[in-house]
C-alpha cells in the first residue's frame, strides 16, 4: 500500500473529511513530490478518496510532471487562500472534520484554514502520520541502506583527509565535496568533525581548530539520498596505540560497549525507555553516567530526526520495521568527547545496521 | 539600540506583557544565539524589561557562554512545558497579553503555551518583528556586504570550473567546497547551477546534465556568513561571441535592462509593487512578459528570504535601510533561462549592491 493510501485509510477510520498538509516533508512522503516553497504556500488536500496538490505557479509544471493527482496553483501576488477557497475546497464536500498536523502547521496557516472553514472541527493527524511513517517499507529500508552506505564512505573520506594542522572545517569541506560528486544533493544535517577536547560538547560547532597528534576525531554525519537520510558517528584516534592514555582507551571501550550491547540485544517488544536504560546503565556502572547527557537515539527516515525517540521517558514498544539511531556518548567538557552511532532497521530477529564502518578503536597514522 | 531593546520597546508600546519566541532565527536575531533544537524546545521569553532563554540542557552551557540573559534548561525525558511553567513563567507577572509569532510558531507549541496561560490574550508579533528586522543597522549592512563578497567569489569559482562535459552537480560541489574552505559554514540555500535549456524552469533542480558548447550557464547562489545571507544570480554564455544567436543575445539584454533599470532608479518612497512593475514592463514591452513568472524580489537579512516582498501586490513603500533582491528573469521551457540578481541596501541616494560581479554578457572560453 502506498503511503497516500495508508493515510487515506487512516482518515476514513478516524472520520476525517479532509486533511490539509503544509509540511514539505510530509507532502514528499505522501506523494513523492519534494519542494521547498519558502514563504509561498504549498499544500496537499487529502480525503479518503481524493487528493489535490496546490502549489505556487512557478512550481506547478514541475509538480504536474511528477505527481499523478490534480495540481492547482496560484501566481505571486494572488492570495493563495482565496484561490484555495475557490478552486480546491469545492472538490471536498461535506467538510465537518479537518485533519491538520499540529507539529508542522504554523499558527498563521492554521488561522487561514480556520477562516475558510470556521465551523469545522480540527483534529491532529500527527500521531496517525507518525504511526504510518514509523514502520518502513522494503523500498524505504533499501533507500536507508543506500544512504548509510554513502555515510560509511564519507567517514572513510574524512579519515583519509586527516593530517597534522588540518582544520575541522577543511575536513568537512572535503567530505561534502566528495559526497556531492557522488550525487548527494544534501547532507542530512551539518556535518560534524570535532577534534580532541572540542568534542567534549555533544553539539559542538565545527571550527578552525587544528588537528594535533594523539587526539580523538569525532565524525557525525549523514546524507540525504533518494529522499532518505543516514546518520552515523565514529570516533577515531589520530595517533599510534603507544600514545593513547589508559583513560582515553577506557572511555572509548565504555562507549563501545554501551553502543554494541543495545544494538545486539534490541528486539521488537522492548520499551524505548528500556533500550535507553540498557545503554545508560553500562556508562553509569563505569562511573561516567554524568557525562552521557542525551537520549540514546532517535528515529530516522526521510530526515535524520523522526519518531520514535529512544529516551528514558518513552514508554512505546519498539516494533519490527522501525528505524532509529543507537548513539551513546561520553562528553567531558574541556577534555574529551566520544560517541559511536549506527542507525538500524528492526526486524523480528534484531537490528540490521544501515552503516557498516568498523567500530573498534581505530588508530590513524599521523601524517 | 540592540534588536532586543527595539523589540522590548515595541512590546511596551503594544502593551504585551510577555512574548514567547520559538523560531531559532528570531532568537538568533534578538540575542545573537544561533542554535537548531530540532524536535527539542528552544524558546525565548521577553517582557519590556526582562528576557530569559530556555534551552535543552545539552545546549545550556554553550548558551550561557554566549548570551548575557538568564538561561534555564530541561533534560531529555522531562516535559519542557512543565519546566517552563515552574521555572520560567513565575518571573513574569502579570501576564494578560502574550505575543507570539504566527508565522513561525507551530500549532502544537501554540496549544502548549495556551494550556499554561489559558486566560491570556494572544497577539501576533510578526509584523512588529518584521518592522524591526526590515531596517538594517550599519553592522548588519556590513555583514551583508561580507556575505555578498563571498558570493561574488563563488560565481567566479563556478565560472573557472566550466568545461565541456562537466555536470551541474560537479560545479556546485566545487563552489561549495571552496566556500567551506573560506570559512563559510553554510550556503544560504541550495546552490543552483543550471545549463542551457535546463535553466528554463526558474526553480530547476541541479542534475547530472553535462555542459555543452554554446549554451548559457545560470548561477544562483549565496552564503551565510557571520549570521547574514547573500543571494545573487548571474547567467554567462559558455562559448564565443560568434556562436551566440541573436535571440539569445536579445533575451539576455532584456533581462539585463529589467534588472539594471530598477536598481538604478529605486529610491525610498517607491511602492514595492511599482518597483516590480518597472522591471516587468521592460520585459513585457520586449514581448517576453509571459516568461517572467515570479515576483521581482524578496527581502534579505539573516536568511535569503525575508520581508519585504517586491511583488505586484505589495503596496508598502520601500524605506532607507531595507535590503532586498532585484531579480528579473525570462524562462522559456525547454529552451532557455536567464536571470540576473543583485541584493541591495537602500539609502536615501539609491541602491548599494552587496554583489559587484560584472552583469554584462560574459563569454566564457570553451575548454
Amino acid at each position: 500500500m502506498t503511503p497516500l493510501k495508508k493515510f487515506q485509510h487512516g482518515l476514513k477510520k478516524q472520520n476525517i473529511d479532509l486533511s490539509i498538509i503544509t509540511s514539505p516533508q510530509l507532502i514528499n512522503y505522501l506523494i513523492g513530490y519534494a519542494s521547498e516553497p519558502n514563504e509561498r504556500i504549498l499544500s496537499l488536500f487529502v480525503s479518503d478518496s481524493q487528493a489535490i496538490l496546490f502549489t505556487p505557479s512557478l512550481e506547478s509544471d514541475d509538480a504536474k510532471s511528477i505527481v499523478s493527482i490534480p495540481v492547482y496553483d496560484y501566481d505571486d501576488g494572488m492570495n493563495p487562500w482565496k484561490v484555495i477557497n475557490e478552486d480546491v475546497l469545492s472538490h471536498f464536500h461535506p467538510i465537518h472534520t479537518v485533519g491538520i498536523d499540529y507539529e508542522s502547521l504554523t499558527v498563521d496557516k492554521y488561522f487561514s484554514i480556520q477562516s475558510l472553514l470556521p465551523k469545522a472541527h480540527y483534529q491532529d493527524i500527527g500521531s496517525m502520520m507518525n504511526q504510518i511513517k514509523v514502520i518502513k517499507s522494503k523500498e524505504e529500508k533499501e533507500a536507508l541502506m543506500a544512504a548509510g552506505k554513502l555515510a560509511d564512505q564519507a567517514v572513510q573520506i574524512g579519515i583519509n583527509t586527516l593530517k597534522v594542522g588540518i582544520t575541522e572545517t577543511e575536513v568537512v569541506a572535503k567530505i561534502e565535496y566528495e559526497m556531492k560528486k557522488l550525487g548527494v544533493s544534501e547532507m542530512s544535517f551539518p556535518t560534524m568533525v570535532l577534534f580532541g577536547d572540542h568534542a567534549g560538547s555533544p553539539h559542538g560547532e565545527v571550527s578552525d581548530r587544528k588537528l594535533k597528534e594523539n587526539e580523538f576525531v569525532l565524525f557525525d554525519l549523514g546524507v540525504i539520498y533518494n529522499g532518505y537520510a543516514s546518520d552515523m558517528t565514529r570516533t577515531v584516534f589520530f595517533g599510534s596505540e603507544t600514545e593513547i592514555s589508559d583513560r582515553q582507551k577506557e572511555i572509548y571501550q565504555v562507549v563501545l560497549d554501551a553502543q554494541v550491547t543495545p544494538q545486539q540485544q534490541v528486539k521488537p517488544g522492548i520499551l524505548a525507555s528500556n533500550l535507553d536504560q540498557l545503554s545508560r546503565q553500562i556508562i553509569e556502572d563505569a562511573g561516567y553516567g554524568q557525562y552521557f547527557i542525551h537520549r540514546l537515539g532517535h528515529g530516522i527516515g526521510q530526515t535524520a530526526h523522526e519518531f520514535p525517540s529512544i529516551d528514558s521517558s518513552n514508554q512505546d514498544r519498539l516494533e519490527a520495521g522501525m528505524c532509529f539511531s543507537i548513539e551513546p556518548g561520553i562528553y567531558i567538557p574541556g577534555e574529551i568527547g566520544i560517541r559511536i552511532e549506527d542507525c538500524v532497521y528492526l526486524t523480528d530477529e534484531g537490528a540490521e545496521s544501515f552503516t557498516q564502518f568498523d567500530k573498534s578503536l581505530l588508530y590513524i597514522d599521523v601524517k
